[in-house]
């Protein structure tokens, strides 16, 4: 008999090729598969809530394992875990769900957060943890811009093409919140679900209203049309932060 | 003729084997005054406010350096070195200061910055730039600690020997604060003079104190007998950041 295993994980993002396993295995499902298999000898796959591309960061990634039995106390599974990941990848929590949870179809939605430096000089210490924009952002006109993505939008003008189009790209924006502090800017988007690069391709278009080069009203014409009219800006993978799963 | 050129300095401590110029030339000293020899064609001594250990952070150290002429405005010098630099050292300001100016002997202090994560996992994202304590820390006791160092007293029992003695273990520490948020701590720590290690074996001393192993009274002992009774602890250089050098 397995048991179903709830896992929460932190990464940092710059260490890992992005999430989603890949053939050379430097991503963070691969490494975290490995490290399962070294403690239980089987092979089993990681499912995620959603794949983080290369050098995005997550405070609190969730997904879920089948492991072969209940040998070990869920909090036994982070020690264990921990014990043979790298430092880069920290197991927070774990608690066995039943068995018709899963970690990607069972989200009702994620919080992002994105961080940007505003200033001529990038300090070290924020090196690989933010999009550094040197050009002053107007913060009203950021926030200008961000509220026109809240509520219910067809946001495919806001989609990378992974190859396959996704069926359904209508989403639902709960809540988008601006904060300055000094040169440093975040943006907190919470919803019920994102198209692929969807947050960076909005922090994007913010950006470009926040330097003034657009203004916040063709936000609205790129979610009435469905695509986009013009140059598409994406913020880097970089500045992105998996903040939160909601079950 | 040369001109003296006041410099202020960030990096990432986990990049380099400290300040201090060594044969390896992995410091920041080697790589400032690398940087200045590609842009001049001469070779100068960088002269820094004061040394920091491998690991050892800085928001903000101050340094100078006798340029040989005049030809780049305070600001091109910023530019032109960050040109050259590797990104985890930044210039942040230059400015040309008079001949009798000198960044260690003109300083009349600095503030440290010592951050804790207090918890049992260490989220990715703080590693290299904190001491990672398991054990929950008193924020009371750490903080009756830190306030037995404020004032003017001897430091030799707070100093690591670096070789020769030195002369005047007499210090003042103008104001030690505690800050607590969630598992996160933080001392921040001002003063006329910092000796070899001080910061480090005095939030050593604290943590001693804030996990129960020893009193408070333990400090002004070792700090009246100019000696430890027993174990010192060091904090690891990675907690420790240069974040000013008062003028």
């Amino acid at each position: 008999m397995s048991q179903r295993l709830k896992i929460t994980v932190a990464y940092d993002g710059s260490a890992f090729m992005g999430w989603q396993s890949q053939s050379h295995r430097k991503t963070v499902q691969d490494q975290i598969e490995h490290a399962v298999h070294r403690i239980t000898g089987v092979r089993t796959r990681v499912h995620g809530a959603g794949r983080t591309d290369t050098g995005v960061h997550a405070l609190a990634q969730c997904a879920h394992i089948d492991v072969p039995d209940r040998r070990l106390p869920a909090t036994g599974w982070a020690k264990a875990l921990n014990g043979v990941l790298p430092s880069t990848i920290r197991v927070l929590r774990c608690r066995y769900v039943s068995s018709d949870f899963h970690a990607r179809f069972s989200a009702k939605g994620k919080t992002y957060r994105y961080r940007i430096f505003n200033g001529p000089i990038l300090p070290p210490l924020e090196l690989k943890r933010v999009w550094h924009v040197r050009v002053p952002l107007s913060i009203d006109l950021l926030s200008a811009a961000g509220r026109k993505f809240v509520g219910q939008h067809d946001f495919s003008a806001f989609a990378a093409n992974r190859g396959k189009k996704e069926d359904n790209t209508v989403r639902r924006i709960w809540s988008l919140d601006v904060k300055r502090r000094g040169p440093a800017i975040s943006v907190e988007v919470s919803g019920d679900g994102f198209l692929y690069k969807m947050v960076r391709l909005m922090v994007g278009a913010m950006v470009q209203v926040g330097l003034g080069k657009e203004d916040p009203g063709k936000i609205d014409a790129d979610l009435t049309n469905g695509r986009v009219n013009g140059v598409r800006l994406a913020g880097p993978g970089c500045g992105l932060y998996l903040i939160r799963v909601w079950y």
